[in-house]
């Protein structure tokens, strides 16, 4: 027997509809790439998104068309999300940080039929264009005296446009939305969101135990809108009500602190590397923040050090969260239990090295190698997997992927543990792991320990080739701006802190790590490296 | 275009596995019908649940088969509520509070094939039952040495049964909860609850803007679990891992009061009757609570001196909400917004007696009588209409009830007016409104006037026939324990408050009020009385 409520579809313009509604003057401020900050309330937001909606269409653009971005977190990419998705296209936000051919390969593989770029990347449009044959339309993300010549112009569309439409009628299981892993190894990989798991990813990102956002927040995501959609915070601010800042290009330091001075920004979300910068900012201008209650910090795991820093420097409490694309990309949050009120600060420390612990909607388990699910003990290491209602079932148009197990779960190529009161903890990437005389080595622990010297800023292991252990561990370090360190003194350090037979045999000091475009270390190219330098060595 | 994500249903069951799992010594605390407290976690309560739900199966429970309750708010009734659903059985929680005839009548349209009843009912299902052919089974919610004869024992069932149980798939869109609304006017109308709207519902419910509930919270519901599910709480409180109070049968001053007291409430819910018998008590006893933070009202609207009140007394900020059984229940929530901020402590009050603003789900609007929606300016007052995904299509077995629109709207039978700010405040039930001189009077502000006054406890206004007018108000008042008041004077008081033409032509004191199953004034009941009293008093 069916239920007798309301059929009602879970749909994207549903959320700005409802911020128009009744958070209309609450502000999306964004740094412009052509300088200026721009400033208007969710009600003008949605004016001008019906408009191109309207535009979209009179260019043609049919429900399940996709239409790309390569652009930085401002207010008409926010358009975007919400104008391309509502009706019925699929918005792929192209990382611009790839290699040029990596971008071309993406375009091809989505089919873009329309292509909106802000100006930062006019010349490089103009070169990649031409290889990408499916798309048929180059609209500049700015205004006429801005935009370069022989596109369409973004300003002028919507100028074109009045803001009188009705959203079609959606299934909420239609896609919305696509986005490509910047995979270490092998070709890009389509995560294909839908309306249905962004509305349902946004709200459980909203729950007091999750972002606890409310309109009272003012928030400021530092991950690019073509990072898992700045994690899904374009949506889940208007849908409650928020604040919602957008920094541009600009992730910098400076740049990021006065965001969050002026715009008065409550919660803020990004990689370590943002947190960093901003941190050594304060370092130099002894500035204070007094608005920030939350950094959630992702992408990869921050150090016990760091995360000291930053609650430090920046004045909110960090809350390490773990999710991929492939998950929208919430997958765990490290939020306090009530058992955890009588913590020392040691133990509240130690606590938010976890990734955190599932929501609702988020099942996790740890398979062995045999395959069977391991215990939560907190010890037992193996491969993480994942399903819920926002996590990826399939890669758009790549069939029978071994990421998506044959019972339904998600292999998320991490390795983990989880503990009695369910907090997950990564210890590695499986492509990453060390192993050394049949046991593994947890790279991320190695790199906790070390980057717990004052002088060191930046570490990475990885495992070299052992004739007796198959693999040792290799730890490469860059120190702090002004700091010096002797690598035995380093190793030393990090013995101190691991099992013995963890101890890394070599810590070197290096200038510079490899990232890659969403700011995580590239091991892989550390290895191709290393695998050069040895063999000269030996020459 | 359908999106890549994967397919998992929205249903009830995931939301106890997840609070096993996640926060399986998180405690569900009730008072016992026997009398003793109950304590026990989540974890141990999904051991439970499954044990029922076998037991369910073995006693031949079918998908989609109703299993009513005739019970108070338990662990027991917790469990059902976990157990009916998660096979696909559709619970039917009956309002004990209804007149016999009624609760036959109710059970019989629902055909409910099962019946559970607290032993407070033993007698009286004993001679209700035979009038209800489709119960087969009769099961006593208690354990051997308590349960009377002749009917299955509830801890019996679970005795023999182990908790090695999968739940069934379940269709999201599936039915799980029946409930009857105590309609003042013609024959009960059954809400068919699904799994899908009640998981969205719960979702909604624990936002920061509406209950604000989290891992740290103690929720104690004082809506009793007939009443439109305890608004919900039940699945909430899992779903975040918030330890959960269930009050029994006993929502008096006292009893209530100890369960703050003792397990540290945070979080309450009810009726304002309920509030008024706690403030009472704390004035005998001179007792403070303090780990009060939120009182959510709603099911009739309190008047300013009761939220004052309230807020003195039991040390937490009164919330109002609307809605209604239709609307799962929540409607709108009258939560500050940051504008607030700097609100006098009398305009915080003026706003507190709004019901609320809406919440993303909801959909609001107000038509007059042509028919056409109204301007949310705070004045105009119309038909209150809502839509959403948990707002009710339809009633149980009841084709074309007029309250369903043709364009998909829910017409709740409220009057009421929305503001510029999207503040929805009632200023009437359709059936209670006072038409003067082709005018609405709100009877919702006279009785708020007339509640400021520090002798009146309760208020009534209801329209009377006038030659002239069409009708005029009458207001009846009961006045607090030992205070005294003379009509005059009270009349008086109001007509400084509100319009002179709505100040009420009688104010009349009278002993009691009439109140119906949900603790509302029965308004058409006062009405029947007094025509015969003025038939009386004419003849």
């Amino acid at each position: 027997m069916l239920a007798l409520m309301m059929d009602r579809p879970l749909t994207l313009p549903s959320i700005l509809e409802h911020a128009a509604r009744y958070h209309g003057e609450r502000e999306v401020v964004s740094r412009s790439v052509e300088g200026p900050i721009h400033r208007y309330g969710y009600a003008d937001a949605l004016s001008r998104v019906k408009k191109m909606a309207k535009a979209l269409l009179a260019l043609g653009v049919k429900p399940g068309d996709r239409v790309a971005t390569l652009a930085w977190s401002t207010h008409r990419h926010f358009e975007l999300y919400f104008a391309v998705t509502g009706i019925g296209a699929v918005l792929h936000t192209i990382n611009p940080r790839l290699h040029d051919d990596q971008i071309v390969w993406v375009a091809r593989h989505a089919e873009d039929s329309v292509l909106f770029f802000d100006i930062t990347f006019s010349e490089q449009v103009a070169q990649l264009a031409p290889r990408i044959a499916s798309v048929k339309t180059l609209v500049a993300m700015t205004d006429r005296r801005h935009a370069p010549d022989g596109v369409l112009v973004y300003e002028d569309l919507i100028a074109a446009e009045t803001d009188d439409f009705d959203w079609p009628e959606l299934d909420e299981r239609q896609a919305s939305g696509l986005c490509y892993t910047s995979g270490t190894t092998g070709n890009p990989k389509g995560v294909l969101y839908g309306h249905r798991s962004t509305v349902l990813h946004a709200l459980a990102l909203a729950l007091p135990d999750a972002f606890d956002l409310s309109a009272r927040d003012v928030v400021l995501p530092c991950a690019q809108m073509y990072h898992a959609n700045a994690w899904c915070t374009p949506y889940a601010a208007p849908l409650v009500g928020a604040k919602l800042v957008l920094p541009g290009r600009q992730l910098d330091g400076p740049a990021v602190c006065e965001l969050i001075e002026k715009e008065e920004v409550s919660f803020l979300l990004g990689v370590p590397t943002i947190w960093v910068g901003v941190a050594d900012h304060l370092d130099q201008t002894g500035g204070t923040l007094t608005s920030v209650r939350t950094i959630a910090i992702g992408g990869s795991a921050p150090t016990a050090a760091l995360i000291s820093r930053i609650e430090q420097r920046l004045g909110g409490q960090v809350r390490q969260i773990w999710g991929m694309t492939e998950t929208s990309p919430l997958g765990v949050i490290n939020t306090p239990l009530p058992a955890h009120g009588g913590e020392t600060e040691g133990e509240t420390l130690q606590r938010k090295l976890k990734q955190g612990r599932g929501l609702w909607g988020v099942e996790l388990r740890i398979l062995g190698e045999d395959g069977r699910e391991l215990p939560r003990d907190g010890r037992s290491s193996g491969a993480l997997q994942v399903r819920g209602p926002w996590v990826s079932s399939a890669y758009f148009k790549q069939d029978g992927a071994a990421a998506f197990t044959d019972d339904g779960w998600f292999d998320t190529g991490d390795i983990a543990t989880i503990d009695a009161e369910g907090y997950l903890r990564l210890t590695d990437r499986a492509k990453d792991v060390i192993k050394s005389g049949g046991e593994w080595i947890s790279t991320l622990d190695l790199e906790d320990a070390v980057c717990s010297h004052p002088a060191v800023a930046m570490a990475a292991a990885i495992g070299v080739p052992h004739p007796k252990w198959d693999e040792r561990p290799l730890l490469l370090v860059t120190l702090r701006p002004g700091r010096t360190a002797e690598p035995e003194a380093l190793k030393a350090h990090v013995a101190e802190r691991v099992a013995k037979w963890w101890t890394p045999d070599e810590v070197r000091i290096v200038d510079e790590l490899p990232l890659g475009p969403t700011g995580k270390v590239l091991k892989r190219e550390l290895r191709e490296k290393l695998a050069i330098s040895a063999t000269a060595s030996q020459s």
